[in-house]
């Protein structure tokens, strides 16, 4: 088993952007060589060349002649592009790993290196060596303090504490401040350390971020189902419950409290930080969900002419809400800017800076309340459109959120007979994410196996009648780690087009308003936990998103989530952020004439029109070169 | 029984300063037509002219020639001076009646007449009409009424009943503002109504001011012991009773909330007040009162160098300390200067406009922690001295509180066999409060049966040993409300002698410190609820009060109380309230070299020193004239 290593050649693969370099056997796929490299690169076909998952971009360097999946790829992709698991070396060489691979990382890149903000957290440690008092210095213990720290203003909580602390730590100690005002003073230690939690209140899912607000490092994210879910899968929905009565209202409230409360132990737990150590949580959502926060019922957001009861940053003291970090601590929200133009739009803006461009960029929230922002001519124009919870994999017979065991990958073979499919943590199938689905309808439709109008076609083994209902199966019970078949649904499939037709047609009627040809755009943002995991290739197939330019594309992940983080950690941005939320103008959907009907032509797949989706029909006919047509 | 009606004279009486007219019969005295016509005037001897209470100044008018008692009254008090026991009238005449007499009254002559203040309380009522919503208008519930209020800032509780008040009103509401902070919003009514409460909380007695907000009114008036009394009578044994454990400072904090919420309730019930309708308490007190209240236990206040935790005005939500008044309202507290310099001298302060006198004047706080203050040169000096419970009524073997039946004035015949005494509420005595304790010694002292050093002498029949401790009968058992004697010991004597020298001595130092002659004086404020009810002239005689003219002196009542009032009612003075307190020169006694020696100067009675009281002494040997001088 020996191999004589002089004959041997291996290769070397530097990878962008990084630019970190493997070895590559000459025997082995470009893939295989990364796989055991440890870079772990998406493949859902199983290296068969149908998923296009792991493409990759060549930059230079020799490598094997294009087979048949490959040049579909390219004919779809570019033909730069190249796909890992058909590939083999023949020379050194650079390549780039494609967008679509990167997905996986970009929360992270998101964090470090798109958002780029000065570390000036409101809440601040200022470290004080007191003067002692004497018979000739009288000064009270609290006003030594504050004269110290040049400010007069103070939680009243201090009062309690503030002789104990500093006569007892020999007036050494250090000041707690959210920005002139004094929280509190603790002893001074080397192990002093202050935190702070962003929220991203979210209709379905709560995630939140613990910082450590000495460093502005990230130490834990736990992310929880909104406990409101039992009370109304939509905002509509919640609202009329908690309208309903004051006991209502109160357990809309509570339900959100308490998620926080169960994440920030979750976080706390895990990172052994002691709660009482945090002093400032920042929370964005929409603006029912900040409402509920705050213990409001959003009533008259719900009709029209649909006023929200506030639209103003707010800053409540920790224990006025029961939030459980330190009594004296905030609980913040970002200023929202109508009734479904939330805090998280806000926060989304601020984090893909698209109010600094000059040309043309749109910014396209994915979630159950789906938000679009186009910015032209010095405006900034904002709709939003109630795509419902069916893209984060709630309402659909077999969705689940994106867990372990999810499907979250899809590919079906060229016969429409074999799925090839990834899920979360590589364990059996239990359901189906958000974005397993908008590629399962994706391949549905490039196989010919859902026609334009998003009708299931019995022209697959896979497609069965069950209770008078055409489904797909992508799991049989065999393979299935419930032990049943999971499927896709024809009321399914109705409910995603229903929820990408509210998008896209927000997005195209927006354009229409604000005077935007779609090719002028320069950048499209995605945002939103689901928006961060959808391949935009295959929302374009099923006309979730509209046909862009893939390098314009830019996702900025969980926007909500790094805007509350962002603002957490930087008090210039918490003032830029009410400038931001003035400056938006929100477009009312419902009252302009023509959206019925782009709403209608938009649930089609991609669209009614084919002239917006040209590149992306093109891409679907390489995909199927060779195949026989199964659909007009 | 018929009268000639014709040959029947009556005469008219004019009584100055309100110019009531009464008729008088020749047959009668001034007190028995005084009395007959429902003009309260006070009469401790029975009409016998031994008590001086009756005394009234004559302006015009023809009376009986003065008997033997009242031209020893003459001698002390002046000639223009009368007993209305011991006159009739021989034409129609105008009388004043003395400052003795108006006593009295001055309580409610402070609140009306001598604090004028522009009514401009923090808390105000704007009503606004607001524009109603509408798809063009989509402006948020609150921020529509904070653009009506030109003002961003607002109470967090606000956010979840705006929606609601506002639309059910129909845009027709009424905001509660506390400077520009938005408190709360109600719907607009005829018979809108917003209070507030002013607190004097001493550390014997609490006393609760209900006033209306929109009109000034001041509506009703509560005391209640102070809770904390339980945890120890003065502030020393508080402090250390706090400093032992935590649970004990919160049950310290406890009492006086507790105190405070019974005073409100009781405010509000008699008056029919909403508690919900109290949107702002302000509470006056010494230093260690307002720590304890905001939860410090004042440790460090007790000890050398003296530091108190906090002497900054103080605002906090009244949620946040439980006072159970609007949640959403305000719980504020004076600024104090020093351990044992509060804001309730800072209160007697801005209610004697004492820092307005160009020429040098004094103000003395009588309380269980007395002090003094004297302004001269520009400069404002204070001291505090620890009196005790005795003037207070505490700690005396019969003493109590001023309520009903309790002695509050007593004469003692010439003899010394006999004594004359008055109880509140006319009721069968239960025991001695303040003022009655010192008009006893000081009838001791003018009858001789308490000498110059405070020893009771064996002189009169009422005068017994009980216990081995000599005591001096004042009520015996058939006339006691409680079927035992009531009594007044040597023990008793002692301490009032403490008392009093604690509070006369810390006034002969500060005036040399302050180089301030006594002579030169030009006021000297009384203020302190016992302070209002003691007669000056007696107070005198023991030599708790300094020897100036009585025309000098102005009982402004319970300066603290009516402080708070002030700063409950006017913006402005709350403003002011902080350049005063930082005025204020504090002069710590027990670090002056002669205080030791001045204090037990001041134990003599009046004082060790006769050249300070010469005219006091003057006064008590005209009262002696023709009896026998029992005491060298």
């Amino acid at each position: 088993m020996d191999i004589d290593k002089n004959s041997y050649k291996l290769y070397a693969l530097r990878i962008l952007p990084n630019g970190t370099s493997v070895i590559v056997k000459p025997e082995e796929t470009i893939l295989e060589a990364l796989l055991r490299s440890g870079i772990s690169v998406a493949s859902v076909c199983g290296g068969k060349g149908i998923c296009g998952k792991c493409a990759i971009r060549i930059v230079s360097g020799s490598l094997s002649e294009p087979t048949l999946q490959e040049k579909r790829w390219q004919k779809a992709l570019g033909l730069d592009i190249r796909l890992a698991c058909q590939a083999n070396l023949l020379s050194d060489a650079v390549i780039e790993l494609s967008e679509t691979i990167e997905t996986k990382n970009i929360k992270i890149l998101t964090l470090g290196k798109k958002v780029q903000i000065n570390l000036s957290p409101s809440t601040t440690r200022k470290s004080i060596l007191l003067s002692k008092p004497s018979l000739e210095d009288q000064k009270a213990d609290l006003e030594r303090v504050l004269a110290e720290l040049n400010t007069n203003t103070f939680d009243s909580l201090i009062l309690e504490k503030i002789s104990k602390v500093i006569w007892n730590s020999n007036f050494n100690v250090s000041a707690i401040l959210f920005d002139d005002e004094l929280l509190d003073v603790v002893p001074n230690s080397d192990n002093f350390s202050l935190y702070g939690v962003s929220f991203d209140i979210g209709t379905t899912t709560v995630v939140g971020y613990l910082y450590d607000l000495l460093t502005g490092e990230l130490l834990s994210i736990k992310s929880s189902f909104n406990e409101q879910i039992k009370f109304g899968e939509d905002v509509i929905s919640r609202i009329e419950y908690a309208s309903r009565s004051y006991e209502n209202l109160k357990n809309i409230q509570g339900a959100i409290i308490s998620t926080i409360n169960k994440i920030i132990k979750e976080l706390a737990k895990e990172t052994n930080v002691d709660t009482s150590k945090i002093y400032d949580v920042v929370c964005s959502g929409n603006t029912v969900m900040t409402a509920f926060l705050l213990g409001n019922n959003s009533f008259y957001s719900s009709r029209s002419p649909y006023i929200p009861p506030f639209t103003s940053q707010v800053k409540v003291k920790a224990r006025d809400l029961k939030v459980e970090i330190n009594p004296s601590g905030y609980v913040r929200t970002l200023p929202c800017v109508s009734a479904y133009i939330g805090g998280d739009v806000v926060a989304d803006i601020l984090v893909s800076e698209l109010f600094k461009y000059e040309d043309p960029v749109a910014l396209i929230d994915l979630g159950t309340n789906g938000e679009v922002v186009i910015k032209n001519l010095n405006e900034i124009f904002a709709a939003s459109c109630a795509a419902g919870p069916a893209l984060e994999g709630y309402s659909i017979r077999h969705g689940m959120r994106a867990m372990e065991g999810a499907i979250e990958s899809v590919t079906i073979s060229e016969d429409g007979n074999e799925v090839f499919f990834k899920t979360i943590g590589n364990r059996k199938p239990v359901g189906i994410c958000g974005s397993g689905i908008v590629e399962a309808l994706a391949w549905l439709r490039i196989r010919g196996i859902v026609n334009k109008s998003g009708k299931l076609l019995e022209n697959s083994s896979r497609v069965k009648k069950e209770n008078n209902e055409l489904q797909f199966v992508l799991v049989d019970e065999k393979n299935s780690g419930t032990g049943k078949e999971i499927v896709i649904t024809q009321e399914d499939i109705r409910k995603v087009q229903l929820a990408k037709a509210a998008v896209l047609s927000a997005f195209i009627t927006l354009s229409k308003i604000s005077k935007t040809k779609v090719e002028d755009v320069k950048k499209l943002f995605i945002a939103g936990a689901f928006g961060n995991y959808i391949d935009p290739f295959y929302a374009m197939i099923i006309g979730l998103l509209p046909e862009v330019q893939r390098e314009k594309i830019v996702q900025i992940g969980n926007g909500s989530g790094m805007g509350a983080s962002s603002l957490l950690l930087s008090k210039e941005l918490w003032r830029e952020s009410i400038e931001v939320a003035k400056k938006i103008k929100v477009v009312e959907l419902n009252l302009v004439p023509s959206f019925r009907q782009e709403f209608i032509n938009a649930t089609f797949i991609p669209h009614k029109d084919e002239a917006l989706f040209q590149r992306t029909l093109k891409s679907i006919s390489s995909l199927r070169e060779g195949e026989k047509n199964y659909d007009s």
